[in-house]
């Protein structure tokens, strides 16, 4: 990748994926006019799987390596298809890639913007990053079954934390910390995981050593969801496993405005594979077609795609327009209109 | 036990634990003239063990396996001193009694009280009950790690599932369901963790044919906590694991107008061992001693109490009681006052 080269591939996805993608391409490409930006979609996804019965090919995964980053919308059908049970397309696309690529960090902000409304009566200013580790704990995929469909059935679910990978991701933490307001909260439940939470914590004590000037703390999981809605701008950077990350970054994009606002880069932190932007919703079938789906979410997303490659001038440009685009926004807009908006804006930033 | 005794174990435990266990013993004496009622203190908890070095011995164990029912105050110390680092009394105590006297059903009603504030700004009607499966999943503390303290640590954390352990729960969330709004959300990731979250889903499905009346519906845990800020009242019971119940249970508390009125009860189903009830609050260390804490959770959990030994008028009496004294109360009241404020009401009802 040079300079002023951008190769990416698309995977627009289910529903409302390919809609917010198509804006949040349009958007990169109006931030980066200087950089010759090539994109390539690829048609993956549920619907993608049920018309074809192909999820994620090994040759798809060795061409997908081959570009610098990697936009997806969203992956996700029908739950109730019993076809699609058991997470089938959301683990062999999403999580694969994920695991492919060595997502190590997965990137969540929220940001309340102040023209959004908030569930909380009083949110305060909430401005806060969870960094959710990306490769293991429960995600690994490691359970088993014995017994099955029988009254004797166990089914058991093996979550694998190791040094490095907690390393990594804690690492990333402290970095975002020291560029922000300094304050890192670790949040996990060692009191009752604690082979698992021992580790993220004496990681968390090393690391700390080498950034003294951030101030750590630690909040089980449980009562991390209190202050989600009582206080939630007692916190900065978050850091924490794979699964308490999913759970508490939907609650942030909830109390932090929507999940239309919220985006994430999935980080691949040695630069050996490409990383992967998608906003947190999902595919929204209820409303795919009709125009309504909020791409923000995905345009943020690209921001940290451009943030990430190097362009953070183009990143800050483009959430300078979102925010604008948010403020102005006194009716309902089309995906497309609002696209356009921040399009416009862009030039006027 | 006769209809006119009841043996109780009190573990006042830690920080505020014996002083809203106190107030509560108190109020379901006055609540049940009638009945014979001896309270027996067991001292147990952080400081005792800091004291004694005693958690939880074989013998407590046997004594405690003989009374109709444990009432629990807190049990923890400072987070910070590493005597007690990896939940040390917690686990060696609390979850060590859910474990022992198998307390599959860890029932956690939310009620938000019409005088109480919610963090929420349009809360609507919170009125839910979250089932939380009490001795199973990742709470069975059959991890293991190796390479323990070098740069190849691997920690492991196995989550068990059992056929037997989900159905009784399942089976009670789907009783409680009929008794009120017949609506039953069932909480999981199966997405992710597909082997016990195939299993909790054929166990529903296969209970819910028992219970024809009753609604069925499934989240996934992360789109769960949305729903908890955005629109709560959509719930009515809300049946899960060990864990994903932690943590929805802190987070229905916080939403439904704070932890100082979160109840629970730790049901044994079958009555082999005695249940036990605790609020779902901590020690509050900082707190202990000053005469703030509220004792309503505690007085709300030995309603719990009363209902599960048959004693249902005394529990509804008690909730009444409650309730006035909340929607009354105008300036801060200490621990005791509020105790006795709720006896006074008791007699009213
Ligand atoms: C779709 C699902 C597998 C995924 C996850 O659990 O990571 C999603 O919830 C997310 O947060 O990106
Ligand atoms: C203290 C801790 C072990 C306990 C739990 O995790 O179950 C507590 O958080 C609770 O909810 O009762």
């Amino acid at each position: 990748m040079s300079e002023n080269e951008l190769n990416i591939a698309v995977i627009g996805g289910d529903g409302i994926g390919p809609e917010v993608t198509a804006e949040s391409l349009k958007v990169l490409r109006a931030a980066l006019p200087a950089v010759n930006l090539t994109a390539r979609e690829f048609n993956l996804g549920a619907s993608h799987y049920l018309e074809t019965g192909e999820i994620l090919s090994d040759e798809t995964i060795a061409e997908l390596s081959g570009f610098d980053a990697i936009v997806l919308g969203a992956v996700g059908g029908d739950p109730a298809d019993k076809r699609l049970a058991g997470g089938l397309v959301e683990r062999g696309l999403l999580l694969k890639l994920r695991f492919a690529f060595d997502h190590a960090v997965n990137l969540r902000p929220t940001k309340l913007h102040p023209a959004v409304g908030s569930p909380l009566s009083a949110p305060g200013e909430i401005d806060f990053v969870v960094v959710r580790e990306g490769t293991e704990g429960p995600y690994v995929g490691n359970g088993g079954v014995l017994k099955q469909g029988t009254p004797n059935e166990i089914a058991n679910e093996l979550s694998v934390n190791t040094a490095v990978g907690v390393e990594r991701v804690v690492r990333k933490a402290f970095e975002l910390a020291v560029e922000r307001r300094g304050k890192l909260t670790l949040v996990h439940k060692k009191n009752v995981l604690v082979h698992a939470g021992a580790l993220w914590q004496r990681i968390t004590d090393q690391v700390a050593e080498e950034f003294p000037s951030v101030e750590v703390d630690y909040l089980h999981v449980d009562a991390a969801t209190i202050f989600f809605v009582t206080d939630p701008s007692r916190f900065d950077v978050i850091v924490t496993d794979n699964l308490f990350g999913d759970i508490l970054t939907d609650l942030a994009g909830a109390v932090g405005g929507g999940i239309g606002l919220a985006a994430s880069a999935n980080l691949n932190v040695d630069g050996s594979f490409p990383s992967m932007f998608e906003p947190v919703h999902g595919s929204a079938p209820d409303i795919a077609g009709t125009g309504k789906a909020d791409p923000s979410a995905a345009i943020l997303s690209v921001a940290l795609l451009a943030e990430h490659l190097g362009h953070a001038d183009a990143a800050a440009r483009i959430r300078a327009a979102v925010d604008t685009e948010v403020t102005n926004r006194t009716e309902a807009l089309s995906t497309a209109e609002i696209g356009d908006a921040v399009v416009a804006l862009l030039g006027q930033n």
